[in-house]
């Protein structure tokens, strides 16, 4: 028996160009040398840079991408046709691509007759000149060239002859493939797929597909088009990109591969794929929406109590495809639609499962739906779940009292500003007072904090604050909102967060900072497990 | 000359009941009274409410729903077919049900086989009873059924017969809608045609789609299920429910009417969209996804200087549809890729076009370039933009000086927090301090503020302060970073927001609060207007 081989479709992402199109979007050069790396090491197969011609900072990452020691992908920098007052000698934008020296090129120009009358002001003719030659010097530089149809779509329902001959003038000149944009991204896929079908049948070459998301379909535009054979796909991993974003690469990815038998990264690589999301996020600096496909951290979580009884049986039952597939995992939420099994899944998550009795279970099933009723948000706060399950194992632990603490900020239009904290705390029977400094107020009661328990409990100096998040919760409400602290930690192996939740920003805060810290000393007190002195993070909150 | 009519396609809004399985998404009894009211109003032809016989929170729902003045949808309560254990007539579930005494009923049942031994235990002459009894009572009772058929399009792939005889069950007994579900939201959008194409043409009635977003095609399958002739859709306006959620009908309904020739809302109603699916985030108390198609506040923004430059000769360039149609509105985003097409398009929405010159443009954009650098994000802060124009036309207007400002919060375990704040200001040639408590440390400097100030300027009591969003920035930078405060603020007829950044999240507080008094007292000068004295909102921040 023998199994025809899996066509290859090869995918670029442009993240680092059309991605930072997108509102809050926004990187260093550091970041994109970084995020290049990523995707390289995912089995992406171009990495679109950004555009050289347009502004500094991509010419001076083409610049430095040189050195990168990239194993798989091609690094492509973008730009447009020639503009028709410059020869394709003397165009800076066309100088640009040259200069950026990357293997692959894509090159954008018009198909829609309106642009080119009304935007570009040339003839059909010679629209197809500048399109032929800005393709020809490049070809004949030596690269790849991907020839961007700006329009494509809406140019083919206006004018589909139009639209034909202009691709025809890029196949011509020597592009390698010919890539169709839906660039306002209003095409539905069954307009898409009549149209790539026609293409298809008068192109022999490669035929790529870049679709938006403005009509929630990107992504099944580009599968309809990978379906009409296209196999040359464009996106962005994250799916950022101007207004509602690119189609999103790693759902086109993930079904291609997973759904439809096409091969893109292999499945190796393709575990891969929620890490490096995750990653560009980070960088972005914008937090990955829970809900996005494959790489959510909710697209795999389960919440109501009959949907988690079963998914506790057999996976199958409510996961389309099996979560580690693509490096995603299993989650069980805590809420007020939760059962026991939530509640089980839970400890044993954190190997507790054995160690708590049937009614311990029961008492912290009605903690868990309290706190959750005054606000707090044990889903995303799963180091405060644990505290919870500790402080029920061993009642008895208090490791410290607090006996006051107090931050005083002062500033003024000449004089920066200047936080101080006292915090006075009984720790085994003595009494332990620190006054510092600090960025601000919470990292000046850390400090404090710590100081006064190091003696006792030198290991908690490896536990570091990573990140602090407010939101006001019941907005509402007016007078009697309550802020509600997120921060996240890391002990340089894993990474956990606590909540605090009050009418005030000071002591919620302080809650999360005191919890985290108990949580440590639980930890060790469970483990006896020695720990390493590391420095901690002092930001300014 | 004629036209045909456009065929009438039936909108099923689930965000009360699957919604509410979404990570994070919580409705109290009131939230959801107030969400179907809306619904109705937009023009939805059900709502599910949700499942009465699962929680008490359900029941108290459709017991006070039965009090709402709906004048054009109808109100659904959802619940499963029998149990085995029980009769139809003593099943808890089933009576749940006809107590509900909703016009219109949801029925899931199972239609895989798989599910059906294993999750039942019953024999499939036993479920088709399960289904025929349970459509049959609540027919005879007088209620319209729709029956969801659980786990549809996975059933049919696995025994397509049993799938189609379990439909079969349902329609015999009444059933007036066949749902179809792709529960696991893992079918690509071509199998889905062809099986509903299949089930299409073995049934006579009406046929509905119910989809997931776990591919990332769940508007797509929808809008493929309507083309293969479904006349019933089920999904969430904003896309809420478990893991990635259900299809966003937000956009299957703008597809549906614009793109694809069906009567959905009508052009008229269809301009609330926006607004309703605001109005949903906002009782959810999360933030509605910039991105997201025709509804989110980035789907017409437009960022990129050669983009604002088209889109303000010709929207159409680059939006594919007017965003007037569903009530939402072009916006152009500032950021180190404006150009002067972004500042002057900014100018213009305030009103203030007129009245800067070419060189004081070309500073201010110096200006926004430099803050955006330091980690401002005036995208968000349309306050904070405001006020660098107004300072540019008047650069000798100060109002008042920071002399001192000092806020101090002390707790201990047995004490309640207690903030105070002492401002001082120089106001007028003269000096102003004030000492008050607080809810929290913000909240004190602002009571501070307006008290110091209040002499002078009376009409800043109109001003209120919101919400308040504190967010860490490059947090991969340990001690050096900064934060972000983004504050909110409303004067009762406008609402806008003021950001600061500094090490020190007090100082980053202070700075957006003053700059938002700053700004209205600028607002005052330039306009002379009479104000309102109202409360403020004093939350604890």
């Amino acid at each position: 028996m023998t199994t025809s081989p899996k066509t290859r479709i090869y995918v670029l992402d442009t993240t680092l160009r059309d991605g930072t199109q997108g509102e809050a979007v926004s990187f260093s050069v550091e970041d994109k040398l970084a995020i290049a790396e990523k995707l390289d090491q995912l089995g992406i197969d171009y990495i679109e840079g950004g555009w050289p011609g347009s502004n500094p900072k991509d010419k001076e990452f083409f610049e430095r991408a040189r050195h990168l020691n990239l194993k798989h992908a091609k690094l492509a920098a973008f730009g447009s046709t020639r503009f028709a007052k410059h020869t394709v000698e003397t165009d800076p934008n066309v100088r640009c691509l040259l200069e950026a020296q990357t293997p692959a090129v894509c090159v954008f120009g018009k198909t829609w007759d309106l642009h080119t009358r009304k935007a570009l002001g040339v003839t059909e003719a010679e629209n197809q000149v500048l399109i032929r030659e800005t393709v020809g010097v490049l070809k004949r530089d030596g690269r790849e060239v991907i020839f961007d149809a700006e329009h494509f779509f809406d140019g083919y329902k206006g004018n589909r002859d139009f639209a034909l001959r202009a691709l025809a003038a890029a196949a011509e000149a020597g592009a390698d493939v010919l890539c169709l944009c839906d660039t306002n991204g209003g095409s539905m896929p069954n307009e898409l797929a009549e149209i790539v079908s026609d293409v298809r049948s008068h192109f022999g070459g490669l035929i790529g597909i870049h679709t938006h998301d403005d009509s929630g379909v990107g992504v099944a535009n580009s599968l309809t088009a990978v379906r009409e054979g296209a196999t040359h796909v464009q996106g962005c991993l994250n799916g950022y990109g101007e207004r509602c974003g690119n189609a999103n690469l790693a759902s086109v990815i993930a079904n291609l591969e997973l759904k439809m038998g096409y091969e893109v990264l292999g499945s190796e690589r393709l575990q891969n794929l929620t890490g490096v999301a995750r990653f560009i996020a980070d960088l972005a600096n914008l937090p990955l929406p829970n809900g996005l496909p494959y790489v959510g951290q909710s697209a795999f979580a389960h919440k109501g109590g009959v949907h988690v009884a079963a998914v506790l049986k057999d996976a199958a039952t409510y996961e389309h495809v099996s979560p580690e597939t693509v490096g995603n995992r299993q989650r069980v939420l805590l809420s007020d639609l939760s059962g026991r099994g939530n509640i089980f899944y839970k400890l044993k998550e954190h190997g507790l499962e054995e160690r708590l009795s049937d009614e311990s279970r029961r008492v912290l099933l009605e903690q868990i739906k309290q706190l959750e009723y005054e606000g707090y948000e044990l889903e995303a706060a799963e180091g405060t779940f644990e505290l919870l399950v500790r402080e029920a194992l061993y009642p008895e632990l208090k490791f410290f009292e607090v006996v006051n603490i107090e931050t005083t900020t002062r500033m003024s239009d000449s004089l920066s500003p200047l936080t101080t904290a006292t915090v006075t705390l009984k720790v085994n029977g003595g009494t332990h007072s620190h006054t510092g400094i600090g960025h601000g107020p919470v990292n000046a009661l850390d400090e404090c904090l710590r100081s006064c328990l190091s003696q006792h409990y030198p290991e908690i100096k490896r536990v570091a604050l990573t990140d602090y998040k407010v939101r006001v919760l019941d907005n509402k409400k007016g007078t009697a909102a309550k802020v509600r602290v997120l921060v996240e930690w890391t002990d340089h192996e894993k990474s956990w967060a606590t909540v605090g939740v009050s009418e005030n920003v000071i002591e919620a805060s302080w809650r999360a900072l005191a919890d985290a810290i108990r949580l440590e000393l639980m930890r060790l007190h469970d483990s006896g497990g020695a720990a390493v002195a590391e420095p901690t993070a002092a930001a300014g909150y």
